[in-house]
């Protein structure tokens, strides 16, 4: 009984994510699906990253919080239209969730939907959100051996950022085993190592989010 | 259907929970829930206790993982009896779990059966386990506004521990603000200060570890 009701569950999330990726496709806006533990650099990598990029693409951001709106009012601060999502007590965002925060962001001329879902290496890896990919953050003070620990977020992602590089010779993290783990669960993710915090190591990050952007106009 | 569901597996759980807690009150042992954030320095907050209490009080653990036993074995190095639970993709223990655990470890004279739960600071908080009390680690680095952001976590916590206290000067933590939201979700926590790498800011909490047992010991 509990198996039918998970798949009743997954059935219908799969409705509203396929109705979410079908409205961007239409639009042809690039979606990122944010993802790590709580404090790993979500939004400071946001941040940091509309900084650079936002006078050249236009981009909005749903944030996915159980509660307050602090990361929101981060975003908008940059003046980025974004739209919070507070769970409650939800470990996730599902695609309704997407489905009906869209309805409500200005998509036309929109390049990139950027999602930060809760704080939680675990269950956002079950909700196909809708997006074209999966981010996956990982700041040093967590440890290299998280990849092992939480294998099914860490395979589902296309991008591992690791953050908080600054910290590097302060924290027992070590990039040669890190690099070893991620290559045992999904040896083809695409990894970039920045510090949000110190605006380091992003370029490399905006480039493959340019390209993503232009091949998904070129769909 | 959801909802009911959604209760009946509390009910179960809930069953469950109080059939641990009647065995361990009848043990007189103390049952810990350790929970945060991945990475937040449960284990080795776990090995720093063990190191100084192991020869005073005997204890044991159940760690909580998706997947690998790592930290199992960390624990077994100390020379400490322990049980690893992998939940696959599940993302917190529950009351069933640890009664199914405490049948392979070994009871008799144990003072404290510490609890690693999987690193999230959502869905455990949701599964009474028949511990006594729950104990959430917060780590520096994750910021000083988590305890608005995952407030049920933090309400349900008699003991916070704030970590990694060693990187202070690195990461923009401020622990004033820390204290001002902490009390605004739970103002009758109690907080130690720790650097578990560094063996700092230890000595407080085994005091309250060695009360609690007293206590346990003399109900």
């Amino acid at each position: 009984m509990e198996i039918f009701i998970s798949k009743n569950i997954l059935s219908t999330n799969e409705e509203y994510a396929n109705a979410v990726r079908e409205i961007l496709k239409d639009k042809k806006i690039l979606a990122l699906n944010l993802l790590s533990s709580p404090g790993a650099g979500k939004t400071t990598l946001l941040e940091k990253t509309l900084e650079e990029i936002k006078n050249k693409l236009k981009c909005c951001v749903i944030e996915g919080d159980l509660s307050t709106s602090l990361d929101k009012e981060r975003i908008s601060k940059l003046g980025i239209d974004s739209y919070q999502i507070n769970t409650v007590s939800g470990c996730h965002l599902n695609a309704k969730m997407i489905h009906e925060a869209i309805k409500k962001l200005k998509l036309d001329d929109l390049d990139i939907l950027f999602i930060e879902n809760v704080g939680n290496l675990v269950c956002p890896a079950a909700f196909d959100i809708g997006e074209d990919f999966k981010i996956v953050i990982l700041s040093t003070p967590e440890g290299d051996e998280k990849p092992l620990k939480y294998p099914i977020i860490f395979r589902q992602a296309s991008v591992l950022i690791v953050n908080k590089i600054d910290l590097l010779s302060h924290v027992p993290f070590d990039m040669n085993k890190l690099e070893n783990n991620i290559g045992k669960i999904n040896p083809d993710i695409t990894s970039f190592y920045t510090s949000c915090l110190k605006t380091k190591g992003l370029d490399e990050w905006i480039l493959w989010l340019k390209e993503k952007v232009r091949n998904k106009k070129n769909a």
